[in-house]
C-alpha cells in the first residue's frame, strides 16, 4: 500500500516522536491504557476510561481561506477530533481550542469560525472549556478533545480472522469536493460533504455496545486507513470493491472523468466515516440496529482474513492485490 | 492596570469566544466545575478533579528560531503547561504534542526539540500519549496537558481580604533575557530563566494541600496577572514593591539601565513563577515548609484588601496607585 508523500512523511514524523517517549509511558499518574498509535490516547480514570485527542488544522496545507467559509471551518475542525472519539466508541467531554490567527481575521471571521465551532459543540453536547488565542501569519487551529467510554474503547487491534468489515455511511463525498475546488469547476457539487463532516458518535457509540472488535475513522481514505486497523491487529483481509458504498457527490465526479467510482472513493479522504470490524453474528445484529436507530446506513465491505495481506475480490471471483494500479493521480 | 498590546487583544479574544460558547457549559458528560476563565479547565471524574490545558507557541510571535534552540524550546513549551497545572496545585498526568513545521525543521532540529520535550516530561513524570504532525510554513506548537487533583483545586478567586500575597522564585529573570535579545546585548547574561521555565509542580501541589485560597502562575508579569486574580477574587490589594524577589539577572539588566529593579520584575512576563494567597497563619506555616521541603524560596509580597483597589505601599508608608508611570517602555 503506497501512502501519499503528505501521509508518508507524517508518519514517519510521528515515528520518530513516538519512539523518544516509548519508554515515558509506564510513569503517568493516571493508568495509560493506549499511548500514541490509535485515534486517541486511553487513561484509566476510576471505574471509565477518558479518551483524548488532538488535530491541527494548517492554513494553506489543511484549508483555504479562499474555499471555505469560517462557519464551516469552526465546525469541521471540532468535528474530525469528535470523529476520532466516536472511533473508540466513546462519547465527547469537552473540547480546548487554541487559534492562531492573523489581525485581520479576529472580528467579523473569528465570531463566524466560533458560531461554526459552537453549532458542532452543541450538537454534540461538547462544551467549549478553554484554549488558547495567539496572532499570527496564517490561520493554525489546534482542538484537544476529551471523551468517556464506560467500558473499554474499542482500539484498532482487536479485528480477528472471520470477522466482517462495514463502513458507515459512503465514501468520497470529501475528496470528491477537493478535486472539484483544486480543478476550480464546483459547478453542481456539494462541498458539504467536504466543509461539514458528520461525526458517527451515535453510531460509533452503539457499535461499541453491540460488539465491534475493531474500530477507526476513515479520515486518510479506506486505501491508507484499512492498512493500518489490519497491521494494528496483525491480520489480513479481502475487500469487495463492488459493496462499497459510494458518495452521490463521488459517484457522478468520478463517472464524468472516466474512474470506476468504488477505487475513486476508496481513494477518498476526510470522509470521517466510521471503519469497524464485527464477527458475522454480530455484524447481522448492527445491521438490523443501527440504520433504523441512527439514520445511518451501515454497509459490509469485506473480511477479515488471518493471511496478513490486502486483496480486492470483484462479484466473477477475480482478484487483484490492493495496491491499485491508476491509482496515483488521485494520491499525488 | 494597562496591559500591552498583545494581552489586551487577546483577552478580547477569549472573552469573545468564551461568551458564545458559555451557555453550552452545562451540556458536558463529566461535570464542569471550571470552564473558560482560569489556569486550566476542571471536570469532575468520580472522586478526583481532572484538570485541562493547551497553550500554543508560534514562531515569530512566542519565539525566534535564531535565538532559542530546539531542545529548549521542547522542553518550553510542555513546561508552560505544566505550570497551568501545577498554579491549580495538581500534578501532570499526560501530554498531547500538536506540531506544524516546515520541511527544514523535521530532522535533526526536531530530533532536538523532541529530546527537550522528553526531558521536560521525564523531569515530571508526563508522558506524551500522543498529537498530531504537519507541515507549515512557520513553526507552531500546541500542546495539552492534563493532570489530576485529589480533593479541589486552586482557583484564582477564593482570595480573601487580610489574606497575604506571596510568590515562589525570583521574578524577572526571563524578561531581562528577552530584553537582552531583542538589544542583541546577551553577553554575560543568562538566558535560561528565558528559554527553561521551570514549572512549580511541587510546591503548587504543597501549597494546596497547606491552604492555599487562590493561587495562578505568572506568565505575562505579576503587573498583569495579580489583577487577573483579584478581579476573579473580588478583592483589592496592597503590594510591597521592596519585598519582591527580583531575579539576579534581572537585577543586572536593571540597574545598569537605571530601572528600579522592582518595577522591572513586576513588568517582567513568563516567569512562571506561582502567585498565590493564603490567610497569614497559613502562609506562616507555607514560609517554614516550603523552601526546605521543596528548595524553591517563598516571599510575601503583598496583602488582600477589601476595597478593590490595587496600591504599591513602600518601606515609608508612602503609597501610589499599581499603574505605574514609566512603566511603558518595558510592555510594548
Amino acid at each position: 500500500m503506497r501512502l501519499d508523500a503528505q501521509s508518508r512523511g507524517e508518519s514517519a514524523l510521528i515515528e520518530r516522536i513516538a519512539q523518544r517517549s516509548r519508554d515515558l509511558l509506564s510513569a503517568g499518574r493516571l493508568a495509560v491504557v493506549q499511548g500514541i498509535g490509535d485515534d486517541t490516547a486511553v487513561l484509566q480514570a476510576g471505574g471509565q476510561a477518558l479518551l483524548w485527542t488532538a488535530d491541527m488544522l494548517v492554513e494553506g496545507i489543511h484549508f483555504r481561506l479562499d474555499w471555505i467559509d469560517p462557519r464551516s471551518l469552526g465546525w469541521k475542525s471540532l468535528a474530525v477530533n469528535l470523529s476520532d472519539i466516536a472511533a473508540m466508541g466513546g462519547v465527547p467531554t469537552g473540547a480546548l481550542l487554541s487559534l492562531a490567527l492573523p489581525s485581520e481575521r479576529t472580528g467579523g471571521w473569528l465570531d463566524a469560525f466560533v458560531e461554526g465551532f459552537i453549532e458542532c459543540a452543541r450538537t454534540y453536547a461538547t462544551p467549549l472549556l478553554g484554549g488558547d488565542t495567539n496572532r499570527a501569519e496564517r490561520v493554525v487551529i489546534d482542538v484537544s478533545v476529551l471523551g468517556v467510554v464506560s467500558a473499554h474503547p474499542v482500539l484498532r487491534s482487536g479485528a480477528r480472522p472471520g470477522d466482517w468489515v462495514l463502513v458507515t455511511g459512503a465514501l468520497g463525498g470529501s475528496r470528491a469536493g477537493l478535486e472539484a475546488l483544486l480543478a476550480s469547476d464546483t459547478a453542481g457539487i456539494d462541498l458539504m460533504p467536504h466543509f461539514r463532516p458528520v461525526p458517527r458518535v451515535e453510531v460509533g457509540a452503539l457499535a461499541r455496545e453491540l460488539g465491534a472488535t475493531a474500530m477507526m475513522d476513515l479520515s486518510d481514505g479506506l486505501a491508507a486507513d484499512l492498512p493500518k486497523l489490519l497491521r494494528a491487529s496483525g491480520v489480513g483481509a479481502v475487500v469487495f470493491p463492488k459493496q462499497i458504498p459510494v458518495h452521490p457527490v463521488a459517484y457522478r465526479w468520478a463517472q464524468g472523468r472516466g474512474i470506476e467510482p468504488e477505487r475513486f472513493a476508496m481513494a477518498g479522504g476526510e470522509d470521517y466515516e466510521l471503519l469497524l470490524t464485527a464477527p458475522p453474528a454480530t455484524a447481522q445484529q448492527m445491521l438490523e440496529q443501527i440504520p433504523p436507530q441512527t439514520g445511518v446506513a451501515l454497509s459490509v465491505i469485506g473480511e477479515i482474513t488471518e493471511p496478513r495481506e490486502l486483496w480486492l475480490e470483484y462479484p466473477d471471483g477475480k482478484r487483484e492485490p490492493f495496491a491499485l494500479a491508476g491509482w496515483d493521480h488521485f494520491t499525488a
